[in-house]
């Protein structure tokens, strides 16, 4: 393995093996085997470090998507199965959710703000390419597009943020009732 | 005013100020027009005064119950009008959705974790109050209580942090609509 992915598999252990990890270059580079420096000859910051760390964790959802695509033809059960196994991936890595949640507080975690949008925004196209398909279906569509994109995102980060404040939460209960009920 | 109360006014300005807040002491004392030393005469930690801001919201939620308790003898009118109450207060105090979503990093930010269970367990009474009432109404309920208190929960702290990744998402579209579909 090379020492950048070392570093990246070392940050995912140091969130996923702690209740409140303290996340610092120090703390990664013990977890890693190596120095703080080697941390900054591979990373310029802390916050690039999260970011590939969320990147890979975006290009796993980004396959999952192509695995769900398979899994039916009609653009609701897709748009389920899609939010069951980004449940079922969040349970197997705690970092994601945490690096999902991550709120940054001032003008040095900027950057990491703007990867944060990002991929929002690659969640958002995601789902609005699954509702093009499910408007055209026969059943009835009660809500225009963009609310039921609203709800889906509002489901998905509610359980983020119960999951975060209790890790017992997640899956929800009755998962497929629940999915019913929104789509 | 006195001093205290002029410090956690200091905090709530300094929140709602700003897209992405320097919460330091340094910065409250700005704002407050007192010197570092007198903040820490008045409360011992940062997370000790955000604590006392997150108490007054506390409070201000009690009292939304207190007028929607009289709003209707129905439960599950009570329970919307509630989150809608709650929604509202959230749009004119952006600080409270601030707080309530703060994810303490590292030990120095225990004590306020603390304090955050306890918002989110008051949450919990409040609707499981609610909840009490709802499942004798007639009207057939689809979950068992405690889906449906997840449910609620989901749907407001989903709602929370699409606010807080885009202040303009608050109120949610359709409330109404989305809010017969929960309950």
């Amino acid at each position: 393995m090379k020492p950048k992915e070392k570093i990246i598999l070392a940050l995912k252990d140091l969130i996923e093996s702690s209740e409140m990890p303290s996340i610092s270059t120090k703390n990664i580079a013990r977890q890693a085997n190596y120095s703080e420096a080697m941390i900054y000859q591979n990373f310029r910051s802390k916050h690039e470090l999260m970011t590939s760390l969320l990147n890979h964790h975006k290009e796993s959802i980004a396959s999952i998507k192509d695995t769900v695509d398979k899994s039916s033809s009609l653009s609701s059960v897709k748009i389920k199965n899609f939010i069951k196994e980004i449940f079922r991936y969040a349970e197997k890595n705690y970092s994601f959710v945490y690096l999902v949640m991550f709120e940054p507080r001032d003008n040095s975690e900027k950057n990491y703000k703007t990867s944060l949008d990002e991929f929002n925004l690659s969640m958002e196209e995601i789902f609005k390419d699954y509702l093009k398909g499910y408007v055209l279906e026969p059943k009835t569509s009660r809500y225009p597009e963009d609310t039921l994109l609203n709800s889906i995102l509002t489901f998905i980060y509610g359980q983020f943020n119960l999951y975060r404040l209790d890790k017992k939460k997640l899956p929800s209960l009755r998962l497929d009732i629940r999915l019913d009920k929104l789509i």
